[in-house]
């Protein structure tokens, strides 16, 4: 995969070192062993939500697609891992012509998940997927973390638009996926030009207090940032005194100045005294934005606020107290031996301090009342009931190694609000409280 | 920058794009203002420490150096930035031929912080420095934070050996910043084989439950790991039942076993238990690592537990509470024109809902005592005492443009150590407080 393909100033030739050391241990074990093709199944749940969430949202599906895709072993990554001696002569040259082959199935990217969800398959050789462990799950638990932080914000906001602006609060390429999930969450643009430049998410800024810094009179920065950017613009007025800046913004833009910004203070109470007094300047049509260590909780409480936008950074970037998901990945079915067609038997590790897992390949179902409204996850291992085969949420996504699944971000945007909107109205509740929807084991 | 010189699966032909908007847009007005080239200086320090932390760790400026060096805006980059109407044609002229020309001085990497601390001063045109401020933000706010946790955790660890885990928990790429960060704070090696690939650190890693589960008996799979990675390998023992597990690898691999891992249930209780057997059963030398959801606090609790080694993940990688720390990038100063040789004039933003700054260039030095002990972060903007002038903390990172402080990371690592050796003992206190040194204006 190329720059071109990846469309980022970051190319990946490959994702096959974003792995941990025993996943190629392992491999080289069960080569050894005779057992590495044996036919295994292992799934991607989380034995809890995060405390407090309601639901958690999956993303980071098409990024996990690009990821297997390219999970290659090119001379390179041969050379380091003979040079250090992670694997022996045999697994080296198996891994050089690893592909894999296998089937992934999982939850579409968007919907919604609650413990025990399986929210992705991966089936082939105990070889070919073992080793995508690390990598699946880096990208899973970063970007729905990210995703769950964003949705509870979205619901927060209402109509109102939600800047994402956190990049400078994570890692660099992080910030590239926190955009990205955080428009599946439902924000409307970003700050991270990467995140525009990769992703097409639409990108916005004006500028910040330096800008009016370096200026002699904050009215010249004014004047400077209309002159290039239009009256439209957005003008920052919290560098020294609001209702000056304020004054200034107007006199210079006049009244189609497009917005002002405020970055600090008692946020309630500036964005009052500020609609007022731009309403009696006749700047009635500019709007408000505000920008400070916003979290969903301090965006509900701005809801009866003369307030048009909404800029998060940290809280969204860092999944607002909650950064990872604990999502797993565990081997649940594997062959009674290699040879093909050899049936399945389902495994489990033994319960241990809060370490629960089920056996077998499972189906999920969402079960709705007579309203519509989701009731019940329903997970089994058996026939799925008939009255749930039309309420199945897996969708085949990986194919005999190809991908099968492709879609444009709009459209996980748009799952991600569907899926929402069919959950019990508690769902967007911001108290903490338990899942919205039990999980049933049928 | 091609992928020979990163030495990682991923290349970044430039950091350009990690940027948020309004740096173009402000370059852009400022350019056609005529106050592009006013000689600024802008400053990264935190108004405060994450709640309840003595100390902070500087993280991050060896990639801050690489990014820096490889801010560039290529054909594609332009393209992209064109089309989307970002900034002007004449400012697009401008980026294309963009090189950061001027200074950068800051602490040392490894290097401890407080309050106010001044951790990297950027200084030349205000055009050139305004772009830097969302990659030097992200990499240093990320980076600290992990190597904070880490720093924590290795005085919680004393002597014994800790092994980052956290690939899993976090983004792929932040990972491996994670794996750097977190050895510059103490850990002893990484199971993620890109940061190994990438920054040499020590790669480790044997196998997990989904290997025992693969094969029909436990015993199976232990002869299976032992016949590949030798009887010093570590082996899991609490995929079924500990003492049955324990029992087994030692009849499989003898008392030369070189470990066995828990990663579930009450870990003390397991520990003591699982040494007993050990040493009654003749492998007296075979270590016991532990691995489950471990912090600072778990760490210390097991000091007295008869436990070699901890391998952490999630509390690592996500700063232990506190994922991201709150540093900011400010202008402190600029010229009175952009006449070359024009005096610099201090600026701030006014103080308004906690967000104070303070203007000017500054110098920095750590007061000691009599016994050497740090006692006092001072911070001024005007002349040195003389007696503070051989305790400054700033040094010269890039000069006109060339990065001059590049250095190992093992040099990184000790330092970080020996300015931890240096703060009064309370820094290593894990309960929460407040910072061990005051930050003092002179």
């Amino acid at each position: 995969m190329g720059i071109a393909d990846l469309g980022l100033p970051v190319d990946v030739p490959s994702t096959a070192l974003f792995t941990d050391q025993y996943e190629l241990t392992m491999l080289e074990a069960a080569l050894a062993a005779g057992t590495a093709k044996r036919r295994s199944v292992f799934e991607v749940f989380t034995r809890r939500l995060p405390e407090g969430r309601r639901y958690g949202v999956v993303a980071g599906t098409g990024r996990v697609l690009d990821a297997v895709e390219n999970f290659r072993f090119d001379a390179d990554v041969l050379g380091f891992l003979r040079e250090h001696a992670i694997v022996d002569g045999p697994t080296l040259d198996w891994l050089g012509s690893y592909r894999f082959s296998g089937d992934i199935w999982g939850y579409p990217e968007g919907e919604v998940y609650f413990p025990g969800s399986p929210v992705l398959r991966v089936e082939g050789s105990f070889a070919e997927c073992v080793l995508l462990e690390t990598v699946i799950l880096s990208i899973l638990n970063h970007d729905s973390a990210i995703a769950a932080a964003a949705s509870r914000m979205s619901s927060a906001a209402g109509d109102r638009p939600l800047i994402e602006m956190g990049a400078r609060r994570t890692h660099e390429l992080a910030a590239v996926a926190a955009s990205r999930a955080a428009y599946v969450g439902g924000f409307t643009s970003t700050s991270d030009l990467a995140a525009g430049f990769r992703y097409n998410i639409p990108t916005v800024g004006t500028s910040a207090h330096a800008f009016t810094l370096l200026h002699d009179r904050e009215r010249d920065a004014f004047q400077a940032q209309v002159n290039s950017l239009g009256r439209g613009t957005t003008l920052l007025v919290d560098t020294y005194d609001v209702a000056e800046a304020v004054r200034a913004a107007v006199e210079v833009a006049g009244p189609e100045l497009g917005a002002v910004r405020i970055d600090s203070g008692d946020l309630l109470l500036v964005a009052h005294r500020v609609r007022q007094q731009l309403d009696e300047l006749g700047a009635t049509r500019t709007k408000i934005i505000v920008t400070s260590d916003l979290d969903e909780y301090a965006i509900a409480s701005l809801a009866a606020a003369p307030v048009d936008a909404y800029g998060v950074g940290t809280q969204l970037v860092t999944g607002s107290g909650h950064p990872t998901c604990s999502m797993v990945y565990k081997l649940v079915a594997r062959a009674r031996s290699a040879a093909p067609g050899a049936p399945l038997v389902p495994v489990a590790k033994k319960s241990s301090g809060g370490k629960t897992s089920v056996g077998g390949r499972k189906w999920a179902a969402r079960r709705r009342d007579e309203h519509g409204v989701a009731e019940t996850e329903v997970i089994g291992t058996g026939p799925v009931p008939e009255e749930l085969k039309d309420r199945l949420l897996q969708v085949e996504l990986v194919k005999g190694g190809q991908v099968v699944a492709r879609e444009p971000l709009d459209a996980v945007r748009d799952r991600h609000a569907s899926a929402l909107a069919n959950l019990p109205i508690s769902a967007t509740q911001l108290s903490r409280g338990e899942a919205v929807l039990p999980t049933e084991y049928a």
